[in-house]
C-alpha cells in the first residue's frame, strides 16, 4: 500500500467538494457523499437518477437492521455453518426527482454545466450540489439541491431541489419517483459471496400516490421484514430580486442566514410563496406548509394495454402549480409542474421516511410514515437542517481534534471526514448495530463486526457515550442469539457471538476466518469494561453488565484446558486471532491475553455484584445456573493463562506456530497481487508463511499496555513492524498508537498519515463498496490514544502525551464520568482543562493530577 | 462401533448368499452383489427393474473415469477451490429385462416365490439368482439368472436368463431395455455434496434398435464425455428330460458342468436349440449363437401422438421366436417372445457393452459397440463366464488366505469377500485409478483417494503386480495436472497431487480436510517405492519413477523451512495429515515422516538413474529443469527433517498443537452422534479435542517400522490406542498390524475381527453406498502384514510371523521379484515355501534366509 497519495479533492476545513461531475469516479464519489443518521443510510446519488452500470454506480436507500436471507450454499456443509444469510437490503428510492425545464430534461451529461459543485457540509450534516445549466435547446437554470438525513428525526430523509431560469420564463416540472425496482449489487460489492442477494427481494403489498404523497410498502421473499416508505413534497416559490443574491448558493460558503456572504438569508430573502396549504393566497389552502394538491382525479388502478396495471392521474389542472402522477407496478410518480418567471427560484422540498417491522407492527407502518412526513413538513426542511446543524454541533464540540502545523488541513480534513461518517454509521435505537461499512454501501454485506468495539466504540464513548451505550445495548439485546450459537459450537453454557451478523446469528460462511475468531467474546467485553471504567455506569453493570461478561467469559472456560505439556497453563487452541492470514491457530497471543482479561473482569464483576447488590446477584445466579465454582475456576484459568513466548527476542508470537512459519518474500509476489493475496493465492500458501495481515499482538499490547513494559511493548513492535504487511485497514492506526507509547512518534506519524486519509484518498481503492469504520475511528485513536497517550486503565485516565515534529499544536476533548477534559498539547507542554463538568482526577505521564479548571504539565520525552 | 457384529448371510466358503428378498435390505445388498471388471460397474439390481425409491435402492451401471461435471457454489469462495466437480456418472442401465409368463410380469412382491437364493460366486467371479415363482394366476415357472462383468473382456458385461414353465405350456416374453433416463442419487449416497449431479445429465445422441440390438450414445452437459453403449440378445431353447436335472440350480451348488450333483452338465444336456442365426434348422439362421431377427418390419422414428418420438416394430411374426420391440426418446426396448413348452428352459442371453470417448474416438463408439457385442456373441455367455473363472482362479492362487481354527470360516468369508470387490475395483488401464468405493456406489462420488496407494495398492502389488503397476501409471498419466495444481497453491516448481480427483485434477471442496492433505504426494511415492522394491522393476524406474519421485518430492522442499525456534529443523506447517479430526496442523508427524522419507527416496532415485543412465539423465534434468543443488537440499532436509516428540511419554504426538488439545470426554456425546461427529458437531469443536479418527502417526510407524525401535512403537501404540477413535473404516486394519509388529497378538486379532467382515456385516451402517475398499484391503495387509509381520523395507522382504490364540494354522502367498513364496504358520513353525519362479532372500524374525524349496522356521514369541 502506498503511505500517500495525492488528494482526490480539493483540501477544506470542513467540507468535501467535488467540482466535476465524471462517471468513472462515481461509484467512489457516491460513499464521499453518503449521508445516514445510523438509521436511514443513503449514498450520494444524484437526483436525476443516472443510469449507472454495475461498475459505475450504486444508487443505495439502507436502513440499520433490514436485511434479505438467501439460502447459502456450500461446495462441502459442515455441521453449523450458517444456513442462511443476513445482506443489508438496498430499499425503494425516494431521492429521485427528474426536472424538465420547459420539457428538456436535466441531465448534466447533457447541455452545457458551469459552476458546478458537489459539497459535504461535515459541520452542518448536509449535502450540496450547485451547477448552472444550460438545456440543448439553450434554456439556463441555476439548480441547488441540498439533502440530509436527520439526527433529529430517526426516520426523516429530507430533500430540497431549487431552480431558478436565468434567461427564459417557462414550465419547470419535477417528476418524484419512488422507485421500487431495486436490487443489490452483490456480484460488484461482495464478489466472492455466491448466494446473493441477486435481484429484487422486496415483494411490492402496497403502492400508492395520494395527492403529493407517495407511499410504498413490501416484505422480503425470505426474511420476511417489511418496510414502508414515503415521500411527501412541498414547493416553495421564491423570487429574488437580484442575481448576486442567488448567487450566494453558489461557491461563497454556507448558503443559510447566519454569516452568509452575501449579508442576507437566502431563505428567507425574495419573496416567498408557498405551493399549498388551504389559505394560500394563491391556491387556497389553510396550511402554509401543505404540498400543492391540484389535480383533476384520482383514477383507480386499471389495467393497462401493455398488461400492467397503472393508475393514471388527471393533468392540466387550470392552476399554476399541478400536480400528476402514476402508480405502476414497482414505482410511483408524483409529477408537479409549474410557470416559472425568469430569475424566480422555485423550490421543491421532498420528505422522505422510512419505517420497518423491526420498529414497529406492521399494520402500523403507513399510518406512521403518514404521520412522521405530516410532522416534517410541519418543520420543513430549514427547520430540519437547523437542527441537523445543532446536533452535529453538539458532536463537534467534543469529538472535533484541532490541529495546527505542516500538513495538519490536510490532516484535518481527513480526521474530520472519518469522524464525521463514523457518526453517521452507528446505529442508536440499542436494536441495531455498526456496519462495518456503516450504512454507506453494501460492502460486508452490511455486517456488523468486531470493528464496533475495538475501533468505533471508544470514539463515542469519550464523545457521545450515550451511542457507546447503546451499541452494546444491541449486543446484549442479540444475547439469546449467542447463547444458542455457544451450544452449536458444542459449548453447554455462555454465549459466544457471531464473527458477523445483523440479527445477532452467525452469518460468516467460511468458519476459518469467521465463527473461529473466538476473541470477539472478549473484544465486546473489553468495550464494555472500558465503558464502565469511563462512564461510571454501575447500573448499567447491575442490569446488563454483570450477565453480558459472564456468559461471554464461560466460553474462555470451555474451549482450552490446563496442558500438561505446557506446564499446567491454560491453552487455547483452533482458533483465529484478529490477523486474517494467520487462521486456526494454537495459543493465539492477542485471544489468550484477552480472554485472561475478560476472565478477571467477569469475576471481578460477578464478585462485586455478589458484594454490592446481594439480591441482585441471587436472581442472577439462578437466571444463569451459575455455580460459584465458576469464579474459581476464571480466576485459576486467568492465573495460569498461557501466552506464547519467543525466548532469544523476547517477544511474543502470534501464536505457537508463528516462529515455525516459512519466511514471506515479497520479491516473488508481483507487485499488482502484493495487497490481494487471499484473492490470488491459495488460504494454504498464505497461512504457511511467517507474515501477518494486520495488528494481532500488537493490538493486545495496546488495550493492555499497563500490564507490559514498554521495553517490552518497543521489542514486540520492533518484530511485528518486520512482519505485519498492514493488508487490513484496521491495522496502521494501531501500529501508530503503539509506536508513540514507546516514543517513536516519528513513525507513528507516517502511520497516521497512511490512516488519516485512507478513505478519502482512496488508498485501498475500494471504497466505493462503503467507508472503512474502523480505520476511520482509529485515526481518532491514534491522536487521543496514540499522539496524546490516553489510556483507561485499571480505572485510571492517564495521558502521556508526545507530539510529531511538523505539529506546532493540537488538541482534542475527551467526555470522562459526566465531565469534558480538553487537552492541547504543544512541543513544551500538554494543557489539560475542565470544558464541562467537575473535576477529573487523571494520571500525566505516571503523576497523579487533578484537573479542576487548567493545568499545565512539562512534555516529557518518552 | 461395534465390534462384531451379527452375520447378515450365511457363512460359506466361496459364496454370499440371500434368502429373501426384503426391500428394507435392498439398497445395502445391491452393493454386496455389486460386479465389477475396475472399467464397467454395475450394483447387484434385479433384471426386472422395482421402482425403488431413493431410500430401498439405486440402478447403478457405472465406467471408470466417466464423471459429470458440475459448478460448484461456496457460501464464501477461496482462490483455488475447485470451479467444477466430478462425479461417476450413473449410465444408461442395460440389465433390465421384464419376464412375462403368459402375460403375467414376473415380480417378486406379487404371487408366490420359493427357493429364493441370490449367490455372489466368489470364485468364479458372477452372481446367480434362483427361484421358483407361482404367478397370480398360478403359472409356476423355475427361473435362474446369472451375470458377469467380464475380467477378459473389459466392455463387456453378460446375463443369462432362464426360465423353465414348470405347470404348464405357453407363451414367454422379454422385455429387454435400454434404460437412458437415470441419474445419480447425490442427495442420499453423498448427502454433504450440494453441487449435484440432480436430475439425467446424459443428453442422449445416438438410441436405436436393429434387430435384437440396442444402442445408446450420448454426452454429458458439462464435463462433455461421451458414452455409448449396447445390448444384443440371444434365445436358447433347453428343454431337459428330467426335472431332477434342472433342479441342479436350485440348491445344489455349482450349475456348471464340473463337479455338477446331478453329474450333468445344464449347459449342454437336454435339447439344445438356439434361437437366431441363418442356418438354424428352426429359425434358418445361419451361426449356431446369432439372436433372433425374425420381426415384421423396421419403421423408422415417428412422431407419436403423446408428442414423443418412438420407433414401433411390427409384432406377430409367424415364427416360434419373434423380436420386436419400441424406440423412445430415453429408452429402447427389445421385446422377445415365444411359446416354451411345459418343463422346456428358455434361455436370453444378453450382451452388454460400454465404451466411452475416454478409451476412443467419439465416432468409433458405435461400430466399436457393434464389434464388441458380436464378439462376445460368438463367444456365448458359456466361454465368458470360463474364462471369468480362469481369470479369477489365478488371482485367488495367489490372493487366497486359508485360516485354519475357531471363527475361521467367517474370517475366511470376511477376507474373501474383501479381496472379490478389491480386485473387482482397480482400474486396469493405466488411465483410470480406483474409487474409494470402487465402481460399487456413489459414496465419496466415485472419487480416487490415498486409499489406492496406500491400502490397495500393496495387495495387487504382492499378487497381480501388473495391476499395481496401473495404478501407479494413472498418477503418472496426471502428473500434468498435479503440476498445475503446485502453481495453483503457490509452488513454483514440483506436483502436488489431488486429495480427491477422477480426471487428475484436484475435487475437494473443503481444502482443510482435502488439498491440505499434502501427504497424498508421500503416499504416492511411497507406493511407488514399494513397487520398485517388490518387484524390482528398475525400467519404470527410468522411465517413470524418477520423474514421478522427483517431481512430488520438490514440494516437500517448497513447503516447509528450517526454523529457527526449533533448533533449525525442518518443519511443514499448516497441513493436514490422514486424521481428519486434527486439520491444518503443524508437523503433523506422519507427514513430516513420510516426507522425510520420500525426500530420501527421491534422492537416491535420481543419484542413480545419474549414475546407470546419464543419457537419460540428462534429458530428465532439462525436461524438469533440475538443478543439482536441489539434491543437496532434499537430503539436508531429510537430515533435520523435525518430528515432534513429547519427552514425558517418548511418543510422537500427532502434530505440535495435539498435546495442548483439550481431553475428549466421549460421555457427554450421546451415544448415537459418536461416530458421526462431522454430522453432529462442528469443525472446531472437534478439532479443538485430544482425539484422533484414524490411524496417523501410527500408520507412519507402520510403514516405515525399520526406523523405530520396538519401544518406541509399543510406547505410541498405546497412547493411540487411548486417542484414537477409529471413526474411519481405514483405521482399525493399521492398529491391527501394529498390534502384531509388538507381540500384541490377541489385541490384533480383536482389530482384525472389527475390519475382515466390516462391509460385509454393514458395521458403518453406510454399506449401500458403496465398498469400503481401504478397509478390505486393510484386512488383507493385517493378515499378511500384520500376522505375518511382512515388510519391505530397505529392499529386504522380511517376515515376523506371529499366529492368534483362536487359530491353528493360516497361509498366505506373495509375489515378489517374480517368484511366489507361500507362507504356512501355525503355533510351532513358520514355513516358507517357493510356489513359483526361482529362489527367494527373505528375513525371518531378522535372520537371513534363502527359500528355494521350502524352509521351516521356528515360532518366535515377539
Amino acid at each position: 500500500m502506498e503511505k500517500r497519495r495525492e488528494a482526490i479533492y480539493p483540501v477544506e476545513e470542513w467540507t468535501v467538494t467535488e467540482r466535476m461531475f465524471d462517471r468513472r469516479t462515481n461509484y467512489r464519489n457516491e460513499t464521499t457523499f453518503a449521508l445516514s443518521n445510523g438509521y436511514i443510510g443513503t449514498r450520494g446519488t444524484f437526483e436525476e437518477a443516472y443510469e449507472f452500470d454495475v461498475d459505475t454506480g450504486l444508487e443505495g436507500d439502507f436502513v440499520n437492521g433490514f436485511y434479505e436471507s438467501e439460502k447459502i450454499r456450500y461446495g462441502e456443509a459442515n455441521f453449523g455453518s450458517p444456513l442462511y444469510s443476513q445482506s443489508l437490503l438496498n430499499l425503494p428510492n425516494l431521492k429521485e426527482t427528474g426536472l424538465y425545464v420547459e420539457g428538456e430534461k436535466f441531465d448534466m451529461e447533457r447541455g452545457e454545466v458551469s459552476e458546478y459543485a458537489r459539497v459535504l457540509h461535515m459541520k452542518e450534516g448536509f449535502l450540496e450540489r450547485r451547477l448552472v445549466w444550460v438545456s440543448p435547446g439553450g434554456k439556463m437554470v441555476r439548480i441547488r439541491t441540498k439533502r440530509l438525513v436527520s439526527f433529529d428525526r430517526k426516520h426523516i430523509m429530507a430533500t430540497r431541489f431549487e431552480v431558478t431560469p436565468l434567461n427564459f420564463s417557462g414550465k419547470i416540472r419535477f417528476v418524484s419517483k419512488l422507485q421500487g425496482d431495486v436490487e443489490n449489487h452483490t456480484r460488484k460489492t461482495n464478489p466472492i459471496v455466491d448466494y446473493g442477494p441477486f435481484g429484487r427481494k422486496l415483494e411490492a403489498e402496497k403502492l400508492r400516490r395520494e395527492g403529493s404523497r407517495l407511499y410504498y410498502e413490501g416484505t422480503t421473499q425470505t426474511s420476511g421484514l417489511t418496510v414502508g416508505c414515503g415521500s411527501s413534497h412541498s414547493v416553495v416559490l421564491e423570487d429574488v430580486s437580484s442575481e448576486e443574491c442567488i448567487a450566494t448558493g453558489s461557491s461563497r460558503g454556507s448558503v443559510r442566514g447566519e454569516g452568509s456572504d452575501c449579508g442576507c438569508d437566502t431563505a428567507v430573502c425574495g419573496r416567498r410563496r408557498i405551493c399549498g396549504g388551504e389559505n394560500d393566497s394563491q391556491f387556497g389552502i389553510a396550511d402554509s406548509r401543505q404540498m400543492a394538491v391540484r389535480e383533476d382525479g384520482f383514477g383507480g388502478p386499471f389495467d393497462a394495454a401493455d398488461g400492467s396495471r397503472r393508475c393514471v392521474y388527471g393533468e392540466g389542472s387550470d392552476s399554476r402549480c399541478t400536480v400528476s402522477g402514476e402508480v405502476g407496478e414497482l414505482a410511483a410518480s408524483c409529477v408537479i409542474e409549474m410557470e416559472a418567471a425568469k430569475q424566480e427560484t422555485i423550490v421543491l422540498e421532498k420528505m422522505i421516511c422510512y419505517v420497518t417491522s423491526l420498529d414497529r407492527g406492521k399494520e402500523e407502518l403507513e399510518e406512521f410514515v403518514t404521520r412522521k412526513l405530516s410532522e416534517a413538513e410541519q418543520m420543513g426542511y430549514e427547520e430540519l437542517e437547523r437542527r441537523q446543524e445543532e446536533y452535529l454541533g453538539r458532536f463537534w464540540e467534543t469529538a472535533d481534534i484541532r490541529i495546527a502545523g505542516e500538513e495538519s488541513s490536510a490532516l484535518v480534513q481527513g480526521l474530520r471526514f472519518n469522524l464525521f461518517h463514523i457518526f453517521q454509521a452507528a446505529g442508536r435505537d440499542g436494536k441495531t448495530g455498526m456496519g462495518a461499512k456503516g450504512l454507506s454501501g453494501e460492502g460486508y454485506e452490511g455486517h456488523y463486526f468486531w470493528d464496533t468495539e475495538m475501533y468505533v466504540l471508544p470514539v463515542f464513548l469519550y464523545t457521545e457515550p450515550e451511542t457507546a451505550k447503546k451499541l452494546l445495548d444491541y449486543r446484549y439485546a442479540t444475547l439469546d442469539q449467542a447463547r444458542d450459537r455457544a451450544r452449536v459450537l458444542g459449548h453447554e453454557k455462555g454465549a459466544l457471538f457471531p464473527w458477523r451478523t445483523i440479527n445477532g446469528e452467525e452469518a460468516s460462511t467460511y468458519y476459518p476466518l469467521g465463527t473461529a475468531q473466538y476473541h470477539i467474546n472478549a473484544d465486546i467485553a473489553y468495550a464494555l469494561s472500558l465503558y464502565l471504567q469511563v462512564t461510571g455506569d454501575r447500573a448499567y453493570l447491575t442490569e446488563k453488565g454483570v450477565e453480558l461478561l459472564a456468559e461471554t467469559a464461560r466460553i474462555w472456560a470451555d474451549v482450552g484446558s490446563f496442558a500438561e505439556c505446557k506446564g499446567g497453563r491454560y491453552c487455547i487452541c483452533c482458533v483465529t486471532g484478529p490477523d486474517e492470514y494467520n487462521v486456526l491457530t494454537d495459543n493465539n497471543f492477542y485471544t489468550n491475553l484477552m480472554a485472561r482479561e475478560h476472565l478477571r473482569d467477569a469475576a471481578r464483576a460477578v464478585r462485586w455484584l455478589k458484594e454490592k447488590e446481594p439480591a441482585a446477584y441471587e436472581k442472577w445466579k439462578e437466571k444463569l445456573d451459575f455455580q460459584e465454582e465458576e469464579l474459581t475456576l476464571w480466576e485459576e484459568i486467568a492465573e495460569k493463562m498461557y501466552l506464547p513466548y519467543e525466548e532469544k527476542r523476547g517477544i511474543y508470537p502470534l501464536d505457537d506456530g508463528f516462529m515455525m512459519r516459512k519466511p514471506w518474500d515479497e520479491s516473488r509476489i508481483p507487485a499488482e497481487k502484493r495487497a490481494w493475496l487471499y484473492e490470488n493465492y491459495h488460504p494454504l500458501f498464505i497461512m504457511r508463511h511467517r507474515m501477518s495481515k494486520q495488528a494481532d499482538a500488537v493490538l493486545g499490547l495496546y488495550l493492555h499496555s499497563d500490564l507490559f513494559s514498554k521495553e517490552e511493548i518497543q521489542r514486540n513492535y520492533d518484530f511485528y513492524q518486520e512482519v505485519t504487511l498492514h493488508h487490513s485497514s484496521l491495522s496502521t492506526c494501531i501500529f501508530g498508537i503503539v509506536a508513540c507509547s514507546i516514543g517513536r512518534v516519528e513513525e507513528a506519524y507516517d502511520y497516521f498519515m497512511q490512516s488519516a486519509r485512507m478513505d478519502l484518498d482512496d488508498h485501498h481503492n475500494n471504497f466505493y463498496a462503503g467507508i472503512h469504520a474502523a480505520n476511520m475511528a482509529g485515526t481518532w485513536q491514534t491522536v487521543v490514544s496514540g499522539f496524546g497517550g490516553m489510556r483507561c486503565q485499571g480505572g485510571r485516565l492517564s495521558f502521556e502525551p508526545g507530539i510529531p515534529e511538523k505539529w506546532e499544536e493540537y488538541s482534542f476533548r475527551v467526555r470522562y464520568r459526566g465531565s469534558v477534559l480538553e487537552v492541547t498539547v504543544t512541543k513544551e507542554k500538554a494543557v489539560f482543562s475542565l470544558a464541562e463538568g467537575e473535576k477529573v482526577r487523571i494520571w500525566v505521564y505516571g503523576e497523579e493530577v487533578e484537573v479542576e479548571g487548567k493545568c499545565e504539565i512539562r512534555m516529557e520525552r518518552l
